[in-house]
C-alpha cells in the first residue's frame, strides 16, 4: 500500500432515508478513503433464491468512485436470508444447547452443502459483478467466522470420518484419547456417540481442533472463489476477532488464527476496547500484534474498530485520535470505524458509528476529520511500518482448549486468556515489543526471549523444539501447567513439568491452590498487597535450577515459587503460581535484563507507551502516546529528527511534554542502517 | 354502590375438613360482606370433558348468602383440568422457551380454538348457573390474565395476518421495521420467520403489542360471554396484576392496561406489597392510581391483597387497618384479602390469608374484625370517594417494551419501572394526588402537569400532542430518552430529543454511561450523597432552554444536565440522566411550583401520607396516614370538621398525632363547592 | 473381619502404561491390604454386546493374589457401553430438564428393561466369573446409585401404577394431595399428567418417594443376583453417597439410605471433605455415624475417600494419617482411596489418587505407608469398634422433601441438610456420640436424646410415637417447622406445632422473616455476634412451657423463641428459629445436661476430638483428635491403659499433648464390664 487507509463500514441497505451523496461529501471532509460494504446484506443482494439484486452495491460504487473513495466488497454471507432458513430448516446449525433461532447472524451450520451451494452462487455472483470496478481493491470473506458450536448429525459424521483417518485404528483411539474412562470405549466407528455430551477433555480437545478446522476450511474455500475473480491488484482478507468480553480481550478460541490468515493475502481484524478513563491502548496493541504475526510481520488492516461505540466508549477529546494512530503505530495500514452512522434499530442500535443517528457532525466525527487530514499529510511517513522484534509470546489453540477443560478446578472462571493476558500486559507497560508465535511458526528461534504461559497441551515435538532453543541460547519464561499434557489433554507420566523439566531444573509432583500465600521476604520488592500468590501453586523442588522466590506458608514454605535454570547456553524461568500485575512486570524485567533486552524505551512506563518501526522511507519512526488525562513530560532518549505532526525538529535528549491523551511521532533524520 | 366491599377469595374446593358453616360465621363477625369464588376451579367444576359439577358453587352460593354476605364469581379458565391438557396436549402454550409443562396455572395458549371452544362452554355453564342467583353482585373474567409469551405455530400464523392487514406492502413493512439489518428482509410473507429468534427490536415491539392485543380481544371475548347472561345489577370485572417483584412492582409489561379495560364494567386489581418495616404504602398508592385510571376515575376494587401474606409480610399491629384505610383512601370500593384460609399445600403454602392453616383467630384476624367493623360504620362516608388531580403520569406500553429491548446497555438490568416508579415514589412521597394516563387517554389535556418518564417509542401524533400541550400552558416534565424513537423503535433521524426538542429547548447527539458524576455545585442542595448521576447521560447542549444543573465531569462538565424551557404558554422541563430519590423529589418540587400545585398538604412529606377525595355527600374526606413506627405530630390545616373514627370534631388548625402505623379520616363539615 | 482394610480404587482399564506389578509392589509396600475394581468399567468388560472379556479382572485378579492383596469386585452398571447408548437411545434418563446426553456415568433410566436385561447378564457374566477366586472377598453393586431424576413416560406410568396401588381412590387420591388446587384434579387415570410440571409439593412429595423406592428396588436386584453367586464369606454392599457440596455434606436427598441397606451385608459409603484448614474432621464423622446407623452400629466400609484428591485437598503433613485413623476411630473396617493413581484425562484429572500422574512416591503416598503400617501393627485392637450412643439424630427424607419444596421461602437456598448439618456439628463439637435414626428405625426408643431438626412431614403414626417417647421418659430437641405437615406434605389443619404441641407445650399460628431480631437478653451469654436469630421466626405462645429465651424485637418480643416443657416422664426443648453455631451447642449442652449425658470428654470441645467404643478384645478404645495446626494439652481422664501408636502405658489424669494434626489412642487396660 502506498497510503494511510481511513475507512469506514457502509451500509446503504440499512439507510433508513436517502443519504448516499451527502454521506460521500461528509467522508470526503473527514478524508475516509475507503469503504467497506455488503457483508451481513445477503438479504438484499438476493432478496429471493437465485434473484440477485446489485443496485444497492452498484450505486455506492458509483457514487464513491466519483468522489475517490476505494471499496472493499465483503462476501455476504455470515446472514442469511430468511427465504434460506424456510426453504432449509436444517441450514440452522445445532449446537449443544440445541438449533439456533433465525434472527441473529452467524446462526448457520457452515458446513451445510445447501447453505455452501447457495454462499457458492451468490459469492461468484457478486464479486463477477464488482471485480471490475475501478473503486473496488479487495475483497472480504465473510465476516468474524467462527464454528458458531455447529455439532449436528452431519458435523458428527464428518467427525467421525475425520477420526477414522486420522488414528490407524480404534484401538489406538481408544487408547490415545483415554475412552476407556467411564465406559467410553468405542469399539465400532458406527459407535461412536455425539461428542456433545462428552466429559472426556482428549476427545473434547479433538472435537475443538475439529471445528477449528472447519474454519480455516469454509475461510480458505470462500477465498479460494474469491481468487477466480480478483484482479492482481485486488486482495482478499478476512476479518478476525478476539475472545470477547464485551470487547476484544484475547486469543480467539474458536479460530485457528495463523492457520485460517494462510488463505488471506493480508490480515485483517477487529478490535474494540474500553474508552473514556478506562482506555489504556492494551487491546489496540494486543490486537495490532497478533494480527501483524498473523502474515509473519506484515502490515494489517482495522477493519473494525469503535468511532462513538457504546455510551461507555464515546471517545474524550483526543482519545479517537490517540486511539488511530496508535493502530498505525503497531502496523496497521488501515483504520475503519464500524460503522459509518449508527443504526437505527436492531440489537446494534447503542453501537454507535462515526455520526449519531441523527446523521450531523458531532465531536467524535468532527475529530476524525483532523484524523484524515494528519494521515493525509504524514501518512506516506507512517505506512507500512516494519517491525523486528526480540521477544514472543508463545500461544496455542490446543493448549487454549486443554487448559479451558480445567481451568484452576470446577468452580473457577479463568480461561486461557486471563494467564495469557497479564503476560502480555506487562510487556507492554513496559514498552517491550512482542511479536505473537503458535506451534506451526517457523520463527520460533529468531527470538531472543519467548514468553510461554501455560502451555496445557503440547507434543513431544513441541516441547523438544522449545529445550533445543534453549539449549541454543534461547530464553524462555514458561508458567505452571506447562508441559503438564501432550497434545491430546492427556496428562503426561513423566515427571513434571513434562518434558521440559531438565531444561527448567524443577520438579513437582503436587500442587494446591493458594490460601493465604505470598512470596517469602518480598523478593522483587512490590511490598505487601502485590506480593501474593493466588490461582495456582505447583510444589516444586529444584534439580538444578536457582531459586528466585519460595512460597511464604507454614507448610509449603519449603518449595519454590519462581526459578531460573541454565541450559546449555540458554536458561529457562519457570514460574510455579499465577502472579499479580506488579510481580509479572518484575519477573519480565529480570527476563529482559538477562537476556539484555533493556533499552531506553524501558526507562519509560504506562502510561507512557512507546512503539516504534522502519518506515518505508527506512527511518525509523518513534510514537510516544500518553494513555492518561495528565500531562507528562519525558527525555527523548533516540537519533534526532523531526516530530512529524508539528513539522519541528526534535534533538536526542530534548526533553518532551505531553498533554492529556496526547502524542507524538518522531522520524529519525537519517536512514536507518 | 352504597357500602364499602370488604372481602376474601373462597375455596370451598380446597377445603382439606369441612368448614363452610363455621368460615361464613368467622367471616360475619369479621364484616367480611362479600366472597369471590370459582377462578382457578375449572378441574372441580367440569371434571371431565362436558360433565359439570356446580355442588361446591351452589353450597357457597346459599351458605353465603343465608348470612349475607355477597359473592363475586370468577370464570375458571386461568388453570386447565387434567383432562384437558391430555386430549388437546399442544394448548399448553409454545413459548421461546419451549412448551409450557402442565401443572401451574396460565400455561395455556389463550388463542387456541379448542381451549376458546371448553372455555366458552364453561362460562356459559358457569355463568348461566348462577346469574340469578341473589348473591352474587358480579363476575371476574379470568385471572390475571396475560399471553404467557404464546407464540407457537398458531400464533406466528395470526401475526403474520395481522402484519400483512398493518401493512400495505411487505416493502413498507421491511422500511418501517429495519428488516434489512443482517439480511432479515422478508420479501415474501411465507418465509416470514418465527419472530422468537428475532435481534430486531422494531419486530420484536410489533409482536410485543400484538401479544398484548391478545390479552385485550381473549379478554373482551370473555366479557361478551358473560354479558349475555348478567343480569343488569351485576358487573363484570377482571383482575389486573402489576409487574411483579415478588410484590406488585410496576406497569405490567405483558398488558395493555387501559384498553384491555374497556370491556370491563369496573376495574379490578391485585396489590401485593411489602410489610413490616418496609410497608411504605407506595404500591397501595401505586396500583390504586392506575385502577381508577384505566376506568377515568371511576372506584375501583381491590380483588387481591395480602392478609398475613408471606412471613415477610404478616402484619405488624395497626398494618392491617392502616393498608386498608390506605386502598380506600386511593378510591377503592372495596378491599379483598387472598384467600381466606391458608393453603394447606402446594405452591402457595406460604402465602398466608386471613386464617392461618388452622382455621382459628390470630391477631390478623382479629385486627380485621375491627376494620369490617369500622367499614360498616363509616363506609357510608368513605365509599365512592371522587378525586380531581392535576398531575397525571403519561406510560405508555409501546415505550417500555421499545426501552426494555436495550435499557442501558447490553449488562443493565434495569427497565422501564425503574425509571418510571421512582418519579412516581417521589410524588407520593410529597402527598401529590396523581392520575395515570397513556398515549389511548382524551383526557391527558386537563392536566397542570405532566410527567412523562423515558417515553422511548412514541408515534409523531402523540409527540405532537404533547408539543401541542405545552404550547396552550401544560407543564411537562421529560427524562432521558424521551422521543428518542418512533412507534416502531427507530430511532428518529431528526435532532434529539426528537420532536420534541423544540419545547423543552435542548439538543444532543452524544450520550454515555456517568462514571463518578454529579450535579456541578449541588444545584438542589441534596448534599454529596444524593448528588450523583447514574445510568444514564445525555451530553444535552440548550438552544432556548435554561440550564438548572450541569454535569461536574472534567470532561463533560460543559454539558447541561437538567433544563427547563418555556415554550408558548407552557414550560418543559427535561433531565438528561437518572436522578436518584432525593433529587428527583426536588425536581418535582421546582416543578410542582411552577404549575402552582403546592398546597398545604406539601407541607406534609413521607412517612406522614396524605390522601382526599369528595365523598358521596359532596364533603371533602382527608385521610393521615402515618407509615413509621414512630408518632408524628402536625397542623390540621383544612377546613373542620369530623375526625370519623372518633367521630370528634376537628378544627381547622389543630395539631393531631398520629401514634405509629396509625390514621385518622377527616370529613370536612361543609359540602364541596 | 479380623483385620483393618486399607484399600485403593484400582483401574487396570485406565492405565497409560503397563503398571500392574509395579503398582501391586507399591501397594504392599504401604500397606494396602485390598483393592476394589471393574466397577465403571462396562465398556472394558463387554466391549460389544454380549461379547465378554475379562481379561482385566483377571490379571488384576492373579497379580494382586500373588501379592496377598484381596479385591472388591464391582458390578460395572453406573456407566453404560457407547453400543448400548446406540442400540437403546432411550436407555439415557429423560429427566425433567431434557433427555441425558451419552458421556457421564448415571445417565441412564435404571428402570428401563434393555438396560436391566443387559445388566442383568453383565453382572452374571462377571460374578459367575470371578466368584470362585481366592483373593475376592466380596461385591460391590453398582455405585453411588441414585435415580438420576428419570421421569420419562416410562417411569411415569410406573408411578400411575404405583398410585393406583396406593390409594382406594382417585377421589381419596385428589384429596389427601389436595388437588383441586388450581385445577389439578385427577379423575381419570388416564389423565394423570406427567409430574414434571406440577406445583404441588404433595404430588412432588409422592413422586420423589417412588424415585427413592426406585433405588431401593434397583440396589436390592443387584444384590439379588450377586447373592445367587456369592460365597459365604464374600460380602455384598454398596457404596452410598452424601448431599454433595464439592463434598460430603449431607443427607442424601436421592436414596433412603436405611431402606436401600437393608439389601446389603454392610455399609459401605463415600466420605469426600475438605483438607488443608479446612480439615475438620466433621465429614469423616457424620459419614461414618450414617454409615454405621444404617446396618444397626454394624462396622462400615470407607469404599472411597481422598488422598490427594482435588489441588485444594492435598493433605498437610499428618493430615492423612489424622483422617484415617478417624474413620477407624468411628467404626470403619476398611479406609479406601479413590484412586491408586491419578487420572491422566477426561473429567477426574484433578481428583488426584495416592499417586500422582508420574506414579511415583510422594509425600502423601509416604505418609500412607506409616498408615499401612500401623493398621498392620495395631490394626487387631482397632478393627470392629462397637459404640454405645445415647444421643440420636432423626432425620427424614420425607421431611427433607417436604421442606425443601418451601425452604425459607421462594428466594431462599437454604435446604434440610442447612438444618440438620448444624446441629450434627455441634454435637461432634461438643464430643457427643450421635447415631442416627429415621422414621423405620426400631431402635429410636432406646436413645436418651432425640434431636429432631425440621422434621417438617411426618405421618401421626411418627408424631405420636415421639410423644410417647417423651412421655415414658425420653428427652426430645424440636426445631421450627416440626410437625407441621402431613406425610403428604399438607399442613395440619390442628394447632401448630401439629401433634406435638401438648408434648413441647407451645403453640403458634403466625411466623416471620426474621430482620435485626436477637435472643432478649443474650440468655446464652453467647455474645452480640452470636446472638442473632436468622432464617425463620415462629411467635410462639407457651401453654405449659417454660420460655427459655424470647425474641429482641419492638413488635415480636412478647413470643418466645425457645421453650422447654416436662411431659410425663420426659420433657421437650422447642427451637423456633434458626440457630447459629454458639447458640445450638449452648441449647444441647443444656439438652445434654438435663439428659445427664455430659462426661468427662464434654470437657474438650473442638478442635480437641474425642471418640471412643469397645473393641473386639472387649476393651474401651479412645481416640483423641487434634483437628488444628497448634498444639493441645490436657488430661486424660479415663481409666489407665496403653497408648497404642507408641505402645506406652499411660495413667488416668496424665497430661497428654498433641502437636498439630496429630492424635493419640488409648486402649484401656481392663476388659469393660
Amino acid at each position: 500500500m502506498e497510503e494511510l487507509l481511513y475507512g469506514v463500514a457502509y451500509y446503504d441497505e440499512y439507510m433508513p432515508v436517502e443519504r448516499l451523496q451527502t454521506d460521500s461529501r461528509m467522508m470526503k471532509e473527514a478524508g475516509i478513503n475507503v469503504v467497506r460494504i455488503a457483508e451481513s446484506t445477503w438479504g438484499t443482494l438476493e432478496p429471493s433464491d437465485g434473484k440477485f439484486d446489485f443496485s444497492h452495491v452498484d450505486r455506492v460504487l458509483e457514487v464513491m468512485h466519483k468522489v475517490g473513495i476505494k471499496v472493499i466488497v465483503g462476501t455476504p454471507t455470515y446472514a442469511i436470508p430468511t427465504w434460506m432458513a424456510r426453504q432449509y430448516p436444517d441450514i440452522l446449525a445445532v449446537t449443544p444447547s440445541g438449533q439456533r433461532s433465525y434472527g441473529a447472524r452467524q446462526n448457520m451450520d457452515i458446513t451445510h452443502p445447501d447453505f455452501r451451494r447457495h454462499a457458492e452462487r451468490v459469492i461468484r455472483q457478486l464479486i463477477g459483478h464488482v471485480k471490475d470496478h475501478p473503486a473496488v481493491i479487495g475483497f472480504q470473506v465473510d465476516n468474524e467466522t467462527k464454528h458458531y458450536g455447529t455439532s449436528g448429525a452431519n458435523v458428527q459424521k464428518a467427525f467421525v470420518t475425520h477420526m477414522r483417518g486420522k488414528y490407524p485404528s480404534l484401538e489406538v483411539m481408544n487408547h490415545e484419547l483415554g475412552l476407556d474412562y467411564w465406559s467410553n470405549r468405542i469399539n465400532s466407528w458406527e459407535d461412536f456417540p455425539s461428542v456433545n455430551g462428552s466429559i472426556n477433555a482428549s476427545l473434547n480437545g479433538e472435537f475443538s481442533r475439529f471445528q477449528r478446522g472447519l474454519v480455516t476450511e469454509y475461510l480458505a474455500w470462500q477465498a479460494g472463489l474469491v481468487n477466480e475473480y480478483k484482479r492482481p491488484d485486488q486482495f482478499v482478507m478476512q476479518n478476525f476477532d478476539f475472545e470477547w468480553r464485551g470487547y476484544s480481550y484475547g486469543i480467539q478460541p474458536d479460530v485457528d488464527h495463523f492457520a485460517a490468515a494462510r488463505a488471506m493475502d493480508i490480515a485483517g481484524v477487529d478490535i474494540y476496547h474500553p474508552g473514556q478513563d478506562d482506555l489504556t491502548g492494551t487491546e489496540i496493541s494486543f490486537g495490532g500484534d497478533m494480527a501483524r504475526s498473523m502474515k509473519d510481520g506484515q502490515n494489517y488492516l482495522v477493519v473494525e474498530t469503535e468511532a462513538q461505540g457504546f455510551p461507555q466508549w464515546t471517545p474524550y477529546p483526543g482519545q479517537l485520535r490517540l486511539q488511530a494512530f496508535s493502530h498505525v503505530a503497531s502496523g496497521a495500514n488501515m483504520v475503519a470505524y464500524w460503522p459509518w452512522h449508527s443504526i437505527h434499530n436492531a440489537i446494534e442500535t447503542y453501537w454507535k458509528g462515526l455520526l449519531s443517528h441523527d446523521f450531523k457532525p458531532n465531536p467524535t466525527y468532527n475529530e476524525a476529520k483532523t484524523i484524515g487530514a494528519d494521515f493525509k499529510r504524514i501518512g506516506d511517513k507512517l505506512v507500512n511500518l516494519k517491525k523486528n522484534h526480540q521477544v514472543a509470546i508463545l500461544f496455542s489453540n490446543d493448549a487454549l482448549t486443554g487448559f479451558n477443560s480445567f481451568s484452576f478446578g470446577w468452580d473457577a472462571t479463568e480461561n486461557y486468556n486471563d494467564i495469557l493476558r497479564p503476560f502480555y500486559d506487562a510487556l507492554y507497560r513496559l514498552n517491550v515489543g512482542v511479536d505473537f508465535v503458535d506451534p506451526s511458526s517457523k520463527n520460533i528461534e529468531q527470538y531472543k526471549l519467548l514468553v510461554v504461559p501455560v502451555l496445557y497441551a503440547a507434543s513431544d515435538e513441541l516441547l523438544q523444539r522449545l529445550n533445543d532453543y534453549v539449549a541454543k541460547g534461547g530464553r524462555i519464561v514458561y508458567t505452571f501447567k506447562s508441559g503438564f499434557a501432550n497434545e491430546n489433554d492427556k496428562v503426561r507420566v513423566v515427571q513434571q513439568p513434562g518434558l521440559i523439566n531438565q531444561v527448567v531444573g524443577v520438579q513437582y509432583s503436587q500442587f494446591v491452590l493458594p490460601n493465604k500465600v505470598s512470596l517469602a521476604g518480598d523478593p522483587y520488592q512490590v511490598g505487601d498487597d502485590n506480593n501474593s500468590v493466588s490461582h495456582w501453586m505447583e510444589l516444586l523442588t529444584p534439580t538444578t535450577a536457582e531459586v528466585l522466590a519460595r512460597y511464604e506458608h507454614p507448610v509449603w514454605g519449603q518449595y519454590a515459587a519462581i526459578t531460573r535454570n541454565q541450559f546449555g547456553r540458554g536458561s529457562a524461568t519457570y514460574i510455579g503460581f499465577m502472579p499479580g500485575t506488579e510481580l509479572i512486570e518484575k519477573i519480565m524485567l529480570q527476563a529482559l535484563e538477562e537476556a539484555k533486552l533493556m533499552g531506553p524505551d524501558q526507562q519509560l512506563h504506562f502510561p507512557l507507551i512507546v512503539k516504534s518501526g522502519v518506515n518505508q522511507r527506512g527511518r525509523i519512526v518513534h510514537y510516544y502516546f500518553n494513555y492518561s488525562a495528565d500531562a507528562h513530560t519525558f527525555s527523548y532518549p533516540h537519533a534526532g529528527g523531526v516530530e512529524l505532526l508539528s513539522a519541528r525538529p526534535i534533538k536526542s535528549g530534548s526533553t518532551v511534554t505531553l498533554t492529556g491523551w496526547d502524542f507524538k511521532i518522531i522520524e529519525e533524520a537519517t536512514v536507518k542502517q
